[in-house]
């Protein structure tokens, strides 16, 4: 930025939209963040941190004045501001809310995980009675001039303060002005409580494709709502978790994190393969005088491993995804578990069939070609079996279904890949030479 | 159903949510399914057909007699119409449409790919005039008693069918009756054209965290809109997408597709990998003379293979994913080729320290030690290289980075990993007897 042009760069920064500022952000060097921070309002500088990548949004916080913190936190949202909150050690944030003006809003909403509903909702909904009339509701909300955001949705309350119904502000719109809310609300609300997982939130909302979900306590009192766009980026983030998770990569790895921080978040599962890679390691060596004989057994051995492998993560992805999506659930164990096993059985007879007429032309041993065909029809049949087992039984277990990473299943299908091939090799050592 | 209960169940089909009805459709028998339908209204099976998984649609579809069809297209959504007219011949598609009265409502979305923002949009949205005051703009809607979903954004125009701005319908409620829509309306709106891809759209919702996205033509006139609720199935189903094409799996298959559908799914892509297997076994061959002096080396074989294989493919996902999400472009090409390599070094040289370490303790041979350590360390660098490069190259041809599937890299780091063990083993041959 030239300092010349630097009435117009206020001007840019303060009307561009947040989520371009938090892209100009990134680009930016130490020292020209700090300048850009300091041109900001808290307005616009909390909603700059709702749009900030954790690790950039952790670094502003920590360098921002405690008192400045607090006026940011009183201007963002309040699922945005107990986000940060819980991003601060305890004593930090309890400092932190006693500066505030609206630590009210914001108190309830820290009682709740980031990631249930509890969390992610805010507290900015419109909320009318249901014998109030149309106009008294427009009225209403012509005096509460409500954001952008909050008033799609209108709940309608009973004298208790209990969920009774919702009502759209196109149906308040368009309704005679003498009508009463009760008339014109829809008492079918899909809600969820204020534990629910982040995850789940998404799925139900895709599935019944509603643009904001209201969180009921347990006696349906009203204690906020979740917009779409929010559950937008959660379903985007869990997808990105799965994805890691399933290739042992912590969550909050990005493309674009510096090297060593990368190796801190990749080198335990890969650690941890080194111990499984050595299982598989310890087969192969049982059948060590197995091949020193026959040497070419060596050849065929990333066969018969590397196809066991890419069977198996296949089945682990799609059913991973599959529960993910809430497409099936522990109810459709049994029948995953067959299909997978009928898969393995149907492509392992094929690929069978093809890598032994390979081996079979390549060596002219008859007797290598069947051995290397059954040990690669029954590894798929292991692939099947252990790529279905491992993510439902983890679901079972209630831990994520997306930890049954590829680095076990592959794992199983060396061990067990080379065990049979190696082992039919053994009993039919005296035809393979 | 019991037939007793017969007008009972009648009433909770004609109420239940579309979507619970879909679930609902899927466990149902051949028989059941057909007694089903005929229960149903021409609107009820739009709203089914909308939330039916795309195998179960065709089935519907293809059973129902063309007029109908005619009516249940109607009464759909012209996205969900011009979707489900695509999927029919283009003989049986003309047919239809000329038995459907909203012909002309779909024709026009037709001319787009299911996939684009066009195939996306839906042309029920609501027009103002830039000079209309509020009050009139308010005895407008009342009048056009729009449908739920399309009057959360109002869409402004100038006199030649232009967009000029949004008026969200809060804001329209909230202002003075007299002030002009021109005055409370945002001119900044964010679009884009029909031939977008849905990804993108997708992408550029979640970034500005938007409820509606216009979509335009090459004159700023407005095409149609999509709702949000759309692009959230589509952020799901474009991560599914993802994740099916890195393993090899079709994108249409589902956990409980049968046996033979899955079979069809994952067949050519296994059938490439024994042709991939065979290259990593070809490169094998060339060291049989190697292994029939010191067996051992194929006990270590599946070690060096593996890790290459899991460290490849973590940078594969980590790289697809963040191009998917927009985190990264071609720009940073070169800034993610040097972390990955970089994250390659240093993991390779943990990892082959400790692989290292444990083949020295097992076979008390300290050049067997280091010949693990070397390759392991150098086909950890491999893996960073060609993880890397695999997506970015296919982004550059402009083609899908996740076909970059793991098979392909874990039969690079397969013939490189044998390369570096096997060419360094077979060079200190004499040191490891």
């Amino acid at each position: 930025m030239r300092s010349g042009a630097a009435a117009d760069a206020v001007e840019v920064l303060s009307t561009a939209h947040p989520a371009d500022l938090a892209d100009l952000f990134q680009e930016l060097s130490e020292d020209q963040r700090a300048a850009f921070l300091a041109t900001l309002s808290p307005e616009r500088l909390a909603l700059l941190l709702d749009h900030l990548e954790p690790e950039d949004r952790g670094q502003v916080v920590n360098q921002m004045p405690r008192a400045t913190l607090a006026r940011v936190l009183d201007a963002a949202d309040g699922a945005v501001a107990a986000d940060i909150l819980h991003s601060l050690p305890p004593a930090e944030a309890a400092r932190v809310l006693s500066l505030m003006s609206q630590a009210s809003e914001v108190l309830p909403l820290l009682a709740h995980s980031d990631e249930s509903a509890g969390g992610l909702m805010t507290r900015r909904f419109i909320a009318l009675h249901k014998e109030m009339t149309v106009q008294e509701a427009l009225n209403y909300l012509r005096l509460r001039h409500p954001d952008a955001e909050e008033a799609y949705y209108l709940y309608v309350m009973d004298g208790n303060n209990r969920l009774e119904g919702v009502v759209s502000l196109r149906s308040l719109v368009v309704a005679p002005p003498n009508t009463t809310i009760e008339n014109i609300m829809n008492p079918r609300v899909i809600a969820v409580a204020p534990g629910t997982d982040q995850e789940e939130c998404a799925r139900i909302a895709r599935h019944y494709s509603l643009r904001a979900l209201p969180v009921l306590g347990e006696e349906r009192q009203l204690l906020g709502v979740i917009g779409i766009e929010d559950l937008m980026a959660v379903e985007a983030q869990e997808a990105t978790e799965d994805m890691y998770r399933m290739v042992g990569i912590a969550t909050d790895e990005r493309a674009l994190s510096p090297v060593l921080a990368a190796v801190r978040r990749r080198l335990p599962w890969l650690t941890i393969n080194v111990f499984t890679a050595f299982l598989a390691a310890f087969t192969v060596s049982r059948f060590e005088s197995t091949i020193a004989k026959v040497a070419t057994l060596a050849v065929f051995m990333p066969v018969i491993a590397g196809q066991g492998g890419n069977a198996g993560v296949q089945t682990i992805t799609l059913v991973v995804r599959a529960l993910a999506l809430g497409e099936i659930g522990l109810a459709q164990a049994r029948q995953v578990l067959l299909k997978e096993i009928g898969v393995g059985l149907v492509n392992g007879l094929a690929l069978g069939l093809l890598a032994g007429t390979v081996a079979w032309a390549w060596t002219g041993n008859g007797a290598m070609g069947l051995v290397v065909a059954a040990a690669l029809w029954g590894n798929m049949v292991v692939a099947g079996l252990g790529g279905a087992l491992a993510p439902l039984t983890l679901r079972l277990l209630r831990l994520d279904p997306a930890l049954s990473s590829g680095i076990f299943v592959t794992a199983l299908t060396d061990v067990m890949g080379f065990l049979l091939f190696l082992g039919l090799a053994t009993i039919f050592i005296g035809r393979l030479g």
